[in-house]
C-alpha cells in the first residue's frame, strides 16, 4: 500500500471564492494526515497550457505527492477524468494535457486510470465542480492509501491527451521557438533551453540577437539580471533552466510587448 | 472536553499584508497542533453579505471546526464578539450577521456567548485588529479543548444577529430573487435554488426566460456550461445547488451588467 | 540542538506562478515536520522597505521560528545571503536591511553567519532563485536541527546592512514622520509611533492637526474608526501600535494621496 504526505493542488478558481478552501475541506475530512501544498490557484481561466507549464517547473521541486490539478474548460463535457502514476508521484485531473508536461518532466506515464469508482466520490457531483467532487476526493483517497487501481478502469498511458510539446528548433546557429510564459516580474521565459542555447555558442558574457516579429535586439547574455545596471534588458538562464529575457527592476514583458505563444528566435552574436 | 484539528479562517484582510499571517501566527502559538484552513481573505472591505455567502457555501465541505470569521466593519464599535456552537462546529467572529447563513446551513445556533472572557484574548487588544487579539485567540483556545463555555457569557441563539434570507419568491411560474454573488470566473449565482427551479418546470435540456431590469433573454438551461458553444450564455446548477447565469469560457457578469443585488426573475419556457 | 516547528516565509514572488509552492516544496523535503506560515508574497517586487515593514509588525505574532525573506533584487550580485539570530528565532534572508527592521523589533542580532555552507544548498542553483535554491534550503536544514554555525562563516552582528529606522521626530509639540505603508483598506500607516503622538499631547477624544505638503488638516483622535461617522477620516493608534490615518469605511491613502514616503507632521490641536 503506497500512501502520499503531501497533496500539491493547482488550479484556476483563484482565491475570491470558496472553492479552493472547499477542496482543502473535502481533503482534510478523507486525508486528515495529508499536508495539501497550493501550487498557485491563478492560472488565467480554462488556460490549460499556462496550468502546464507552472506545474511541469514545480513538480521537479515538490516532495512525491498526489499532484491535484483542475484547469478544466472541458468540466462536465465527455473529457475524461484521469490518474497518471509517474515517477514517485501521481498526478489528478482532467484528460486535457494539463498534466502531460509534468508528467514527461518526471519520466513519463507508467500507468493511467479512467477515474469511474464512483465510490471514490462525493456523493453528490455538481457537473460544474469536479474539482470538489471527484479529483480531490480521489486524490484524497489515493494519499490515504486507496490502491491506484482502485480509482478506475485502468486506461493505455499512451492514449492520454498531451499537449504539444512546446516548440523549440535549432537550425543553422539559430535557436527558433516562443514565448512560454511570463511570470509576476515580467520575465519573457522562451520554450529554448539554456542547455540549446549554450549548444548555438550563447554564453554568459556575451551577446544575443532576439527576432521577435518586426524586432530586432542585441542583448546581453548574463549569469543573472542583477548584472546589468537597472533598467536594462537582459537575457539569462532562468531558475527553469530556460532563456528569458528580463528587465533589472522593470518588466521585460510590457516593454517588448511579448505574450506567450509570440515566436521568438535567438542566436551568437559576435 | 471537546477539541478541533482544524481552524477555517476567512477574512477581508487580503493577502497584501501581514494580518492573515499574524492570526495564523496567534493560532500556531495557542494551538500549535491545529491545522488553518484558509477560506478566502479577499472578501471586499466591509461586505458582509459577500462573506456570509461564501462561508455557507463553503462550511459544508470542511471538516468540524472552529470557523473564524472576521468581516467587521463595526470593529471596535459595541457589536458583540460572539462564539456559536452548531453542528459538530463552533463559528467564531463579530454578531453582525455574517455567521447567520453558514450557521443555518448546518443546523441554526445550539448555543451562543458573548466574548467577554478577556483570559482568552491576546494581553493587549488593538482596537482595529480583533482578528489577531480576540478571535483568533479565542478560537485557538477552544480548538485546543477549552470548554465553550469559558469563552464568556451566554447569550440566547435567537438574539444573534442575522441577515436577511436571499430573497427568492416562487409566484405564478415564476422564481423570482436576486444576485446573491459574482464568482471569479463572472459566473452569476441566483439567490434562486436549483430545486425551486425544477419546481416551476426549469428542467435540464428546456429553456429558461430570464427577466433582469429591461433585459429579457431567453437561454439555454443545461447541466454543465460545457454544453453550449463557446462563449454562449447558459443557465446551470451550479456547485452550490443554486440557479447560475454563465458563459462559456466568459464572463456572465461583464456581459450582462448584473452585480450582486440586482434582482432577476425566471420562469420555463416552452 | 535547536529544530524549528515553524518556518515563515515573505517574499516579492507574487501567487500567479509556482515559485512560493516550489520552495514550500523544498522545506517539505528537508524538514516534512516543519509548518510553513506564509507571510506574504505580494510585496511589490523588489520593495525591500515593504518587506522590512511587514516582517517587523508581524513576526512579534508568529512563534519561534526560522522567517525566511526573500526580497532580494540584488539576487546573484554580491550581495551576501545571511541567517541571523535573534530573539528565539532565526533569519533567514540576502543581506539587503530586508531583515533588520524585524531583527530590531525581537530585540537585535544575537549572532549572524554568511550563507557559505554549499552542503544545505541545493546542488544546482540558479542565478536567479536563491529563495528555492539557498534561502529556503538552509532555512529548512535549520528547522530540522541543524546547528546554526554550520550554516557559514560567522559574521559581526554590526556589520549586517541595516534600513535606516523609520524617521520620526519629536519637536516643540510637533511629531515629524513619513507614511511607512499603506495597507489593503488604504489606511495611511505613519512612521509616528501612538506613544509618542501621547507625549506630545495627542489623546484620544482629542483633535489632530495634520501637516502633509500642502494639504493641512484637524481631524479626530479615537480609539477605532468606528467612532466617525462613515466616509469620514479619523487618526487612530493601528493595530501595530503606530499613528494611521483611515477613512470609516473607505481609502484614507486614496482620498489624500499619500504613499509611503511622504512626509507628514501631526500635533495636538485644542
Amino acid at each position: 500500500m503506497t500512501s502520499f504526505r503531501h497533496i500539491s493542488f493547482l488550479t484556476d478558481y483563484g482565491l475570491d471564492d470558496g472553492f479552493v478552501a472547499a477542496c482543502h475541506g473535502v481533503a482534510a475530512r478523507i486525508a486528515p494526515h495529508a499536508t495539501v501544498i497550493d501550487v498557485t490557484h491563478l492560472v488565467p481561466p480554462g488556460d490549460v497550457r499556462r496550468g502546464a507549464a507552472v506545474l511541469a517547473q514545480t513538480v521537479p521541486y515538490l516532495p512525491p505527492a498526489v499532484h491535484v490539478v483542475v484547469v478544466d474548460p472541458g468540466v462536465g463535457t465527455s473529457r475524461r477524468a484521469v490518474a497518471v502514476a509517474a515517477g514517485e508521484s501521481v498526478f489528478v485531473g482532467p484528460d486535457n494535457g494539463v498534466l502531460s508536461w509534468a508528467v514527461a518532466a518526471v519520466g513519463g506515464a507508467l500507468r493511467a486510470v479512467s477515474l469511474t469508482n464512483r465510490e471514490l466520490w462525493l456523493t453528490t457531483v455538481a457537473a460544474t465542480f469536479h474539482g470538489r467532487d471527484i479529483f480531490m476526493p480521489v486524490a484524497a483517497h489515493l494519499a490515504a492509501g486507496t490502491a491506484f487501481a482502485e480509482a478506475g478502469t485502468e486506461i493505455e498511458p499512451a492514449d492520454l491527451v498531451a499537449l504539444p510539446a512546446p516548440a523549440s528548433h535549432l537550425r543553422d546557429g539559430t535557436a527558433e521557438g516562443e514565448v512560454l510564459t511570463v511570470d509576476r516580474f515580467g520575465n519573457v521565459q522562451l520554450t529554448i533551453t539554456a542547455a540549446d542555447a549554450e549548444r548555438i555558442g550563447i554564453k554568459p558574457g556575451g551577446s544575443v540577437l532576439i527576432t521577435a516579429g518586426r524586432h530586432r535586439l542585441t542583448l546581453p547574455y548574463r549569469e543573472m539580471f542583477g548584472a546589468v545596471p537597472r533598467g536594462d534588458l537582459v537575457v539569462h538562464a532562468d531558475g527553469a533552466g530556460m532563456v528569458a529575457i528580463a528587465v533589472n527592476g522593470g518588466d521585460a514583458a510590457q516593454r517588448l510587448g511579448l505574450p506567450p505563444g509570440a515566436r521568438v528566435a535567438i542566436s551568437a552574436r559576435h
